[in-house]
This record gives C-alpha cells, sequence and structure tokens, in this order.
C-alpha cells in the first residue's frame, strides 16, 4: 500500500489534472455512474467533535476510495487544526488497500476549492472579472486560489467581507501575498452589487446576502450550507434567481442552501440542474448576459474519489 | 499513527485481553452505551466484490474505530485470498488518527470466533463437552479453538459436519493438528442429537438442521445468516426453541437467522436477549439443562472495537 502524507501529497499535487478528475466526477455523478452509499456520521457531542466517512465508486474505475473526515472544534485550543482527514483508496478489481493519503484534510480542501471553481466559473458571465467572496475561512481563500488558477489569462479582481472586517482583511493580505488582486470590504450591499460572481462561503445560519442586492447578471456560488438550519441567501433570491444548479439535488434540498425553499414546497427536484449537466453541456447553463445563477455545493464522494486518483496518477509506481 | 501488519497484530493478540474486552463490548451494546451508525455497504457486482465500513465508539472510550472489510469473491481463481480489511482507531478526543491495524481480516475472524465462543459458554448447559461444528470454512476453524481456550480446563470433542466430507475432514485435521480433540461426521442427524452444543457457519440458504434432531438441553450458536435470505435452522426449532439471544436484535431480525420467524409475524424484539445482557448477568439465561437455546449472531461493529483496542492495549507507546 502506497502510503503519502500531506507534505508529499502536496508535492505530487497538479492543479490541471485535478480540474480534470473533478468535473469528470461532477459528469460521473450527474449521469448515475457513481455509486454512493450514505455519508457515516459518528458524533462526540462533549469535545464538539464529528467524523464523517464518504465512499464512493465511479463505474469502470480500477479503485474506489474512503475519505474519513474528522472535525473536532475544541482543538485549536489545545494547538491543534480542527480538521483532520485521510483518504484511502482501495482496488475495485480485487479489494486490496492501494493507497492511504494521510492529507490531514487538505484534498478536500482543496477539492472544495476546485468544485465552487468550476461552477462558478461554468456560470458566471463570460470574462467575469469582479469577484466577490462573502467568508473569511480557508474556503475563502481556496476558493479565491481556484478561480484564479482556472482562468490564468485573466486577472481576478478579489473583494472580500467578513462579518469580522479583519479577518477580511487577513483573507485579502494572505491573498495579496500570493500574487492574487484582492482587497477586503466592508460594505456587503455595495460589494454584492459590484461583483460579477460571488462566492458565499460561510457557517451562517441567518441569510448574509439580501436579493435587493443582487442584480441582473449575476452569478452566486453558494458552498456554506451544509448541513440543516444553515442558509446563506435571502429565500427570496434563491426563489426569484433563474437557474439554480447544485452538485447533489437530493443534498442541496436536504441540507443546502435550498433547503429553506424546499421545505416550505416552494422548490423541488425539478426546479434544479444538476452540476454535472452543466459542465458536460449537457444542459445548457446561462442564456444570457442578464440571468442571476445560483450554485449550491454540498459536496461529493465523487469529488474525494477524483481528487485521490488525481494525486496518484502522478505515481508511476500507482499506474 | 501506528502502524502494524497482520503478523505483528497476530505477535501483539493476547487471547485474554481480547475476550475481556469483547464481552465488555457485548455488554455495552446492550446496555445503549455503543454509537453505531449504519453500516456502510459498496458492491462491485462485476467481479463479485463487496465493501462494508463499519464504525462505531463505546462511551468513555478514548478511541473509535472504522473497520474496513472486502470480499472479492473471484479472488481465489486469481491465487488472492477472498477477504481482505483494516481497522481504523482514531482519538475520540481530537480526531487524530492513532492506528492502522492493517489486519487483513484477521481481526474480524477472531472477534468473530470470540463471540461465537462466548454466547456458545454462556448459553450451553454446564460442563458441556460434545460441540458440533456444522460447516467446514474459516469460521469452523476460529469457533473450535476460541472455545476450547475458553475453558482450558475440559477437553472438548469437537464433532464436524459438511456438505463436503472431505472438507469436514480438513477441518478435523486442521483442529488434531492444533491439538484439539476432533474428528469429522458424515451423519448429520445422529451428530446433532449426540452434541450438547452446536454451532452453525456455513452460507446455507435452506436450513441445514432439523427441529427433530436437537434433543433437550442443547444450545445452538448460529453465525451463518449474516444477509436476507440465510437461514442454517428449520424455522420450527427456533420458534420452540426455550430461549432466543442474538448480538443485535435489529439485525437479527432483519436479516439473521431469526429473519424468516420475524418476517412471518411469529417473532418480535420482544422475543429476543440481547446476548450483552446474558454476559453481564442482567438475564438470568438458561434455566436449566433440559432447555433448548439459540443464539443468532451477525456481528457488531463494537466487537471490532474491542478487538481493535485490545491489540493495541499490549503497546506501551499506546497507552
Amino acid at each position: 500500500m502506497i502510503q503519502l502524507d500531506k507534505a508529499q501529497i502536496q508535492d505530487l499535487f497538479d492543479f490541471e489534472t485535478a480540474v480534470d478528475a473533478v468535473r469528470a466526477a461532477y459528469v460521473a455523478f450527474a449521469q448515475g455512474r457513481v455509486q454512493t452509499p450514505p455519508v457515516t456520521y459518528l458524533g462526540f457531542p462533549e469535545v464538539a467533535g464529528d467524523c464523517h466517512v464518504k465512499s464512493g465508486h465511479i463505474a469502470g474505475d480500477g479503485a474506489f476510495v474512503i475519505k474519513i473526515a474528522t472535525g473536532f472544534y475544541n482543538n485549536p485550543a489545545q494547538g491543534l487544526p480542527s480538521s483532520n482527514g485521510m483518504n484511502l483508496v482501495l482496488s475495485a478489481e480485487t479489494g486490496a488497500p492501494l493507497a492511504l493519503l494521510q492529507d490531514e484534510g487538505w484534498l478536500t480542501d482543496i477539492r472544495t476549492g476546485i468544485g465552487g471553481a468550476l461552477a462558478t466559473h461554468a456560470l458566471a458571465v463570460a470574462g467575469f472579472e469582479r469577484f466577490l467572496i462573502v467568508g473569511t475561512g480557508l474556503q475563502a481563500r481556496h476558493q479565491a486560489q481556484c478561480l484564479q488558477q482556472l482562468v490564468p489569462d485573466r486577472r481576478l479582481a478579489f473583494s472580500i467581507w467578513g462579518r469580522d472586517a479583519q479577518k477580511a482583511k487577513a483573507v485579502a493580505q494572505d491573498l495579496t501575498a500570493a500574487g492574487l488582486l484582492a482587497q477586503n470590504t466592508e460594505d456587503l450591499p455595495t460589494a454584492c452589487k459590484a461583483a460579477q460572481a460571488i462566492v458565499a462561503t460561510t457557517p451562517a445560519q441567518r441569510h448574509l446576502i439580501a436579493r435587493d442586492w443582487i442584480g441582473p447578471g449575476t452569478h452566486i456560488t453558494a458552498i456554506g450550507a451544509d448541513c440543516p438550519d444553515k442558509q446563506e441567501l435571502e429565500a427570496e433570491l434563491t426563489a426569484h434567481a433563474d437557474l439554480l444548479v447544485c452538485d447533489s439535488p437530493e443534498q442541496a434540498l436536504d441540507h443546502g442552501e435550498f433547503q429553506t425553499l424546499h421545505k416550505s414546497g416552494r422548490l423541488t427536484e425539478a426546479d434544479v440542474v444538476t452540476l454535472g449537466d452543466i459542465l458536460s453541456r449537457d444542459h445548457q447553463g446561462r442564456l444570457n448576459s442578464s440571468q442571476i445563477t445560483i450554485a449550491d455545493l454540498t459536496g461529493l464522494a465523487a469529488q474525494d474519489i477524483a481528487i485521490s486518483q488525481a494525486t496518484l496518477k502522478k505515481l508511476s509506481a500507482f499506474e
């Protein structure tokens, strides 16, 4: 069994390969070619901890993947990161373990960054440049970096807003240090109106982005809502958008951004398009430069499979 | 993260420690102290393969366990074992991975052997000696060896019957070579009548053991039925037994030996006793030497937790 630690995984990582793999995984999922058992959940409420096990297999692949991800939110007080995780790759032909990727959650962060970037790129107006990030966590950084890497010929202008202005400033500084064009903003309504595309990546439980702030032609990728009771966008904004896209309709309607409208009976699976169908061009996506589009991403095991396989692709021993 | 391969695990293994841990795990499960998410299943029908992920946490334990078990039934044609697997131990305090036990399924075999032995020992008549094994697979061997180890002061007499007489002979030879008193038999009805305790460990889909063959005082541990449509005992035998015990009522009634009676409405959860309640003496178990008792074991993640922790207990680095 090949074993790689986080540094080795980062060293082997190739962005283009990963993007191609994640894109293909979304398409495979939309086409019903991914076997995805229900997510396993273990809770450790006494220490504010949880563990999720996601697993899946893309039809025809020689390997399948089991991802173990933990979040223990008291860890930082002990000087430890709250997130940890690994991806285990097994042969779909013999069941033998092939590789253990001890990425400590890094691959999940990256596949989430790539997923958001792919959705934004596919749905925002052609040639978009003004990009607003709502949120100041790790994904604020990953979304920006993945999106800029996806459009290397165009210099994007990033604005960052957070409920904590200092944290927004820190994100802007980090992105600037990484060579991106970034500045923080303290005026969310104005920033929303100015943006051509927005990513919302907060754990908000009440909406942060109001319908009135979003002008024609704007695209929003919402990745913060990943469990019941989380919501980043005003329900009326979602209700009146021209195109609603998600990675998994089942998840988005149950515990993603679209849950509120679904629970009130205003939204069904028939109203949403699967991202894989946009990426494969089975669905035409945005029709013109005045539509408001929203993508709600809750994360797929297919992404974990893709990013794991992409990592291993560069290892000749694995091929 | 500590990593141990199969040989290292076997070297560290201590039977008494494992028995104590598995017994405590059954008790904890019966008392509702084990968090056990649903089992994850992935199927690979083209190569007759499957993967099960079991996970769980015993309240108060410092660690939790995720077990990955694969069965790829075309492997032997390629000279590979059909089963494989590993147990991953993570901190229940920080989520950090603590140990990877690459036991290749050996710990599952042993915990299953110990589970059956504990059930038989707890429910068979006091001082039983004549033990019949119905089945010729790996568990035929493990059940015998674990049971004999559990009663070191008594020399058990093992009979082995299988649908393939040559295989039964091979089991008897293996057990004899291991120092046990064992012989094969080709007459199942007579062997059943002579036995004080029986273990049924076959993948039979029609019952092998008839009601008329089982005399007063006999105990039967059934471990073969582990999915819908498997059954080793005649339904009327189960229906008329004096005491029905199982590791998990939910599993036993859904896909274990008790499923047939449950599906026909003749058996409910109220009719079965949980093994942990027998082992803790919360339930009195067998009342006299003429009762017929049956234990149906389908396997618990709690056993995987127990056997993993017992393995690590001998490692000073882990304590």
